[in-house]
């Protein structure tokens, strides 16, 4: 059996617990959470196998430790699980920002561990074990981001895991990423919470809301999120999430300079433009990913039984062989 | 046979006469569009009985004349069809904004007709038939603001169709109607716009765009919805759209302060008060408005099936003389 740790149970890390248990053969998941109760739901569901009540005993003997946990916690988990963590150990973490989480990893792991980041764009906004699901993961992308020390062989074998939940790996780098998701992710969230302020700060909300359905439902979303979470993106990403903010306010102050000089033309303009690109952007969504992920070769159809074993790399290591192999003429 | 004539064949007014045809008994849809071939697909997928290739044509003999049309379009067509319609039809229509809207029934409409304003809080961003459904408005809030001289009688026949697609009528008044639905959706609308119109303007976009996922595709929803419809909406409702424009403005800032500060307390509180007050709104919903409805008499049982005739408003007096009665102790 290959031990498999997952630090925070919420519902990426119980969602991930859901899909290694039925994707991938001979491996145990042992979860940990802050909150033992927390652990308890997650293992009723099925997500893990076992409860590890304390961060040292989660990560001994495991093969794969996933740090599924609110940004700011990063820090002070790594640092309590290396002294623990077995060499030839593959990490991967979860977390919504990258940059600060890879730099982490470089100053706080030992170095006979492969950190490989990563963060998979899915997820709803229903936060903990209540908004774990099986496949969440399946045709999202994943954002693959390895620390400049990790061996190819661990990136194979995270890209292999990857793939085993039915998500498209994604390589691009930290501060790359980090500008990405502000504008896709961190943006909105901003605008939903917004929303919600600003409508429930009206003074009939209660019979307003009467009103409100699909488009407010929608729009406002992301206020339902994790505050924690949403607290430690704006933190942690705060100057690129800065600068998306102030560009928002510019576009908004153009489609508010339409409306108040009834400008048909130019609000027609604005929302014929804005309509297209949304099309264009559902359109190319699925295609564009696949075309650019840059290639890592696949570890073949046995991988999935045995992709990782006691010392991940070495499987990895006859894995690429025979892939090698595979791919002479 | 009564007959209703659906002007405008969009997404609502398609599922009107899907739901119409499957719930009435005894009833003729025709259909007109501005569009023949948007009417000979609202036919082909069953939503119509029949097409009227003329407004004057439709309206002919109709006992229920519905407006599914878009704002800035209903004064025209009322004053087109107003020599046309019969004495005693009822007038409705299903426009985003109210207080233009009845301004012009008034204005345009001849005395010997009722007109009933209506706003069905419904819909998905997809426009056109191919975005109809069967059983759109069931379980939504469906505002009904029947014009001042309206007779009672029409109102509450208004009222039984609006329940006989399974919708919940909420009377307010036009400004009331237009000063919330301009929180509710309109606002929902820029921001949906405009978060839209930042990311596409982002240098990165084609990168950028493939992290998208979940978060962006709710928040930028209604973007994909008709511009025609959303510039109306802008244009006909400015002075409310715009208050509430610079209220959002005014939140977004501060958020936007407690992010450079890094003030991670203040961004705790105002995520965490954003979230409590989404799942409020959400947990009163459905509760809410049911208790809020001002009450109508309840037409019965029979009304479903001749809720109507080809003078509605007598029919209308019958049944509700048979209301009365049946509530004598």
């Amino acid at each position: 059996m290959n031990r498999i740790a997952i630090i925070g149970l919420g519902q990426i890390g119980s969602s991930l617990g859901l899909d290694f248990r039925a994707k991938l053969r001979n491996v145990e998941v042992v979860g940990h959470d802050k909150e033992p109760t927390v652990a308890g739901r997650a293992r009723k569901i099925g997500a893990i196998d076992q409860i590890a009540y304390t961060l040292p005993g989660a990560v001994e003997k495991a093969a794969l430790v996933v740090l599924a946990i609110p940004v700011a916690a990063m820090r002070e988990v790594m640092t309590v699980i290396a002294p623990h963590l077995q060499e030839g150990t593959i990490v991967i973490d979860t977390g919504s920002t990258k940059v600060e989480v890879l730099k982490w990893a470089e100053e706080v792991l030992p170095k006979s561990v492969d950190f490989v980041g990563g963060h998979p764009m899915a997820g709803s906004e229903t936060p903990g074990v209540a908004g774990a699901q099986p496949g969440l993961f399946n045709d999202a992308v994943y954002c693959i981001l390895p620390a400049p020390s990790a061996r190819e062989e661990a990136v194979k074998a995270v890209v292999e895991i990857v793939r085993s939940i039915g998500a498209r790996p994604y390589f691009l780098d930290a501060v790359e990423h980090d500008s990405f998701v502000a504008v896709v992710s961190h943006l909105p969230i901003a605008l939903s919470v917004a929303l919600m302020e600003t409508a429930a700060g009206s003074p009939s909300w209660r019979e307003v809301s009467r009103l409100a359905a699909g488009s407010f439902r929608d729009v406002s979303r992301l206020a339902s999120g994790s505050p924690e979470m949403q607290r430690d993106i704006f933190l942690t990403n705060r100057d690129t999430v800065l600068y998306w903010l102030d560009q928002f306010t510019r576009t908004m102050q153009n489609l508010r300079s339409q409306v108040a000089a009834g400008d048909a033309e130019g609000l027609t303009r604005t929302l014929e433009h804005a309509n297209e690109e949304r099309t264009k952007w559902l359109e190319r969504r699925v295609g564009d990913i696949d075309a650019s992920t840059p290639e890592v070769p696949s570890m073949m159809e046995s991988a999935t039984t045995l992709f990782f074993g006691d010392r991940v790399t070495q499987i990895a290591k006859k894995a690429m062989s025979k892939d090698k192999k595979d791919r002479q003429p």
